[in-house]
């Protein structure tokens, strides 16, 4: 039932090293590989990632590398670096790349400089490697820590989807097969907007209702918005849309949640946003879709509320004030 | 825009306080009436109900009082009784409800001996007034506080519902009008069986990235079954399903929370269900749902587990593993 296949872990964060450690732990050898020497050295030497996931032990199959020819061996390589240096990975580590290499893109976002989504940076970059996306509701601790999580993987290939699903998952890891590349991407991305807007609603005061009507609403924002690219409802209401926009805009492990908490307490996007403070992805994709929903005429007013609280034009008790009284027509 | 009218609220729990609360801040008067006269005579002199929803001071405007006759005015009666007691309140005063008033179900649940869903509870005992029900995310602590919620109130007529939005909504209390009946019954009772389901997982410590993936497959199992039963997707993914679902399934505010949290630590369904003790709707649900899905053949393995968990047919590790390791098919 589950292949096997030599699978490397590019990237040594919280994320790559939970991934790394899960799929080693079916008992094959999996490299993880990291661009610091040291920190490589240290994982390798202690059993632990200290920097990126502290205190959890991974298996001794999880082989810790600084070398980009680790990956030259791998059948399917996990692409475990943050969004806005994907692209510089794979241009870095090109020559090692197998051309038959399953690449699973593994971080969730928008690319800032082009406004592609990754799946699609990866083509451009690796135009013959079969492409995936791994996405959908898991912290890296539960996965690390070999608590049941279930994810999407999806690629436009069915059978590239159903084996590289079979290849990652295990006893506690389950990874469900999917071929709407682009309806996962946009729940992965656009789920983290949604957070920050819950967190607004949460830092504000405003009671685990207004929330959770705020989660409802934002669902259907993000299947207009999906639709409109050709994803599909299912994908949007199931583990990679609606199941990680409820653990993205409900726990307070989300940086993007305590962003949103920070904004709806007062704090201001400039400090927020201040060189050497914690990356929210959401505040960078919120501005990305409220300009792709107005060119496309897409009804997203709660993106378009977060965006606009971002830019300063306006005030965060009126965007409040704008989504909680819509019109009281049906719905 | 905001439609007067002559509203009543039978049921001086903590759901009916707050929404006699809320609507008779809009400044016109409203009955509350509850069966204990010194309760509701110590709210009258009071100003605020102390057994229900202690500390909110209620408006001027909420007029409580133990008699049913105050209904006999009224054009628009909210039934804020449980659901187990709803028909009993109806027969125990019929003589006093106007044969034009809009009844409004505001419980959630199946009724037991019937096996009815309660607008249809409504149906038999008062067949000559219009019937519609009041469903979503919404405390009843938030809602008279002030907080800004957002329901759905449903009606087979639209015009009726839209009539009953409108005189019931404020500036914080915003209700949106659907004409799916038995697609929001089926979200407010069904959910709290997978509220139920989620505080297993919680109380396994079994980690959030599992319960936002059981909140996503806990939807689709809604879906399902309302599907089966003529009600819309929309509605399932809308406030009175996704919404409340959200809400009851990740608030420890939410009592069919708490019950699944304590199974999940180990207390068993005997002592959880004892007389005296609160009552989890959910758990009377779950038996009933689980039936008609095996009846109706509808797939629905998170109802079903938790049915058979309440029932002492399976450990709750067992129905974990069955819930968490559905076979890697695509979904």
């Amino acid at each position: 039932m589950n292949d096997t296949a030599n699978v490397a872990v590019l990237g040594a964060g919280a994320f790559g090293t939970a991934l790394a450690a899960v799929v080693a732990a079916r008992g094959n050898a999996v490299s993880l590989i990291g661009r610091d020497a040291l920190q490589m050295e240290k994982i390798r030497t202690g059993g632990t990632n200290e920097k990126a996931l502290p205190g959890v032990k991974l298996p001794a199959s999880l082989i810790p590398s600084a070398e980009p020819r680790a990956l030259s061996s791998a059948d399917l390589i996990l692409l475990a670096v943050p969004a806005q240096n994907l692209r510089q990975a794979l241009q870095d580590t090109r020559n090692h790349i197998p051309g038959h290499a399953c690449l699973v893109v593994c971080a969730k976002g928008i690319e800032r400089k082009s406004g592609q989504f990754l799946a699609d940076v990866v083509r451009q970059e690796s135009p013959d490697n079969p492409v995936a996306v791994l996405s959908g509701p898991g912290f890296a601790t539960d996965i690390a820590s070999g608590l049941p999580t279930a994810m999407t993987l999806a690629a436009s290939d069915m059978d590239v989807a159903k084996k590289a699903a079979r290849q990652l998952s295990g006893n506690t890891f389950r990874l469900y097969a999917s071929t709407d590349v682009i309806g996962v991407e946009i729940g992965g991305s656009l789920k983290n907007v949604l957070a920050i807007a819950c967190g607004i609603v949460e830092g504000r005061g405003l009671g685990e209702s207004a929330r959770a009507a705020l989660i409802a609403r934002g669902l259907a924002e993000l299947m207009r918005f999906a639709e409109a690219h050709g994803g599909e409802r299912e994908t949007i209401r199931g583990l990679s849309g609606l199941g990680d926009l409820v653990l993205t805009a409900t726990s307070h492990q989300s940086r993007n949640l305590r962003f949103g908490i920070a904004l709806g307490e007062g704090r201001t996007t400039a400090e927020l946003m201040a060189p050497g403070t914690p990356l929210s992805e959401g505040a960078f994709t919120a501005g990305v879709a409220a300009r792709i929903s107005m060119e496309k005429n897409i009804d997203m007013p709660i993106t378009q509320a977060v965006a606009a609280i971002l830019d300063g034009k306006i005030a965060v008790d009126e965007a409040i004030d704008g989504l909680m009284n819509r019109p009281l027509k049906s719905e």
